[in-house]
């Protein structure tokens, strides 16, 4: 039954694709995540192509990620994604990455919502193409909490930058992907060599532009979790971020 | 007779490989074009695995690339890569890119060295596995100028950036791909709106590593001409660039 419902894509982490222990980058399986969640949902008919041709657009809210394990260089790998619930505003996709011997290493949550290109405001996903989006839910498990409520209070700026030529894509905004680059940048190598990143969590709350200063306060809430908040022009807040680490073994 | 010569790799210009203007950007190119070399060896038994169990690996020396236009967002194109020539110590790769109609929009040349993994010397590439690569060498056409010297005398401070995790390899350098984008991002967005990168040129001197300070000094040779240096530490070269601009039509 769930068969059409799950899209399944194959990758292999390249070599630029992996950090210096060899392991796929945080970033590089975003950028998947998206990559599959725009060909899942153009194949089905609700994608951004048929979107864009009827003036909406899909805009990614919250991103979570909790790993067991990365896809090491060269090596083959798999996403799968899903549709779990369709909301009036909102709409939960998940996703599954199978390594190259077909386990399930990790999973992710993310959040989207379909907005008005000319208006920015968000539309009703029950309406588009007759609520068709409803017919591919599917009720594949996936055993990771829902993204948290992050909150930052206070924290210490620990960097700050200009948002330059290669941040911004095609809507002139700051990529989505970015950011999570951005903010595992913030950890200097040492961290990685001991702790490996657990899970991973991203709330979007407000676009950045070329040029915008984006600065990072960070938070550590726990031995081994920390807080993010990237600001733009010192108070805006662009998304927030929480990471928890692991130490390797 | 240039048929298993040229090895021929299909691509689609993902949503956040593309910059603002919906063109593929020049550093997901470049590292296409690294991926592709890293396949043909392979495929020919002259690849970074097979050199690794010899303790061997291939170093990127020169890259140049010009182009009269470049693939957009979620369009397929395709690289095609050939030895043009082997050398004691050097071998010539050079690179087509093929859009989705067929036409050859640009080349790419770029020179290698292969080192020895532990003393970081130059290894006798005509030695390597009896000499092979040398069978592999093609005479297909790759009508661009070849790597120019590129001098930088004086030049501008522009920018300066530390290392930082995403940016660093498996080998625990900078990583190649890295540096194109770093030195793209020396230009305001208002320059890509008018202008478009017609050459792009890129010559690795030395490596730098995590927390390394980079600093960036550029020097404007022509109307549409930027030579840039890229130093580590205020003074060790470690690569320089040659960006040459054409107005967009």
């Amino acid at each position: 039954m769930n068969d059409n419902k799950i899209g399944t894509y194959e990758f292999v982490a390249e070599p630029f694709h992996v950090d210096f222990s060899g392991q796929l980058t945080m970033s590089v399986l975003g950028n998947h995540f998206l990559n599959c969640a725009g060909f899942h949902a153009s194949e089905r008919g609700f994608g951004m192509g048929t979107l864009n041709e009827a003036n909406y657009t899909w805009v990614l809210s919250r991103l979570a990620v909790e790993l067991d394990d990365m896809p090491r260089q060269d090596e083959r790998f798999a996403v799968r994604t899903w549709v779990e619930n369709v909301y009036r505003l909102f709409t939960d996709r998940n996703f599954a990455v199978v390594d190259h011997e077909g386990r399930t290493i990790g999973y992710s949550r993310s959040i989207w919502a379909m907005i008005d290109m000319d208006t920015r405001k968000p539309a009703d996903l029950l309406a588009l193409h007759g609520g068709s989006i409803v017919d591919y839910v599917c009720d594949e498990p996936c055993p990771i909490e829902k993204p948290s409520r992050i909150k930052v209070s206070g924290g210490e700026l620990v960097a700050s930058l200009k948002a330059k030529y290669s941040d911004i894509d095609l809507n002139g905004h700051v990529n989505s992907v970015r950011y999570i680059e951005h903010v595992l940048d913030l950890f200097p190598l040492d961290t990685y060599k001991q702790q490996r990143v657990r899970r991973f969590e991203m709330a979007y709350v407000a676009e950045s532009y070329f040029g915008d200063t984006l600065s990072f306060y960070r938070e550590r809430v726990a031995d081994d979790e920390y807080h993010v908040e990237v600001r733009k022009q010192g108070d805006e807040v662009v998304c927030r971020s929480r990471i928890v680490f692991e130490k390797k073994q």
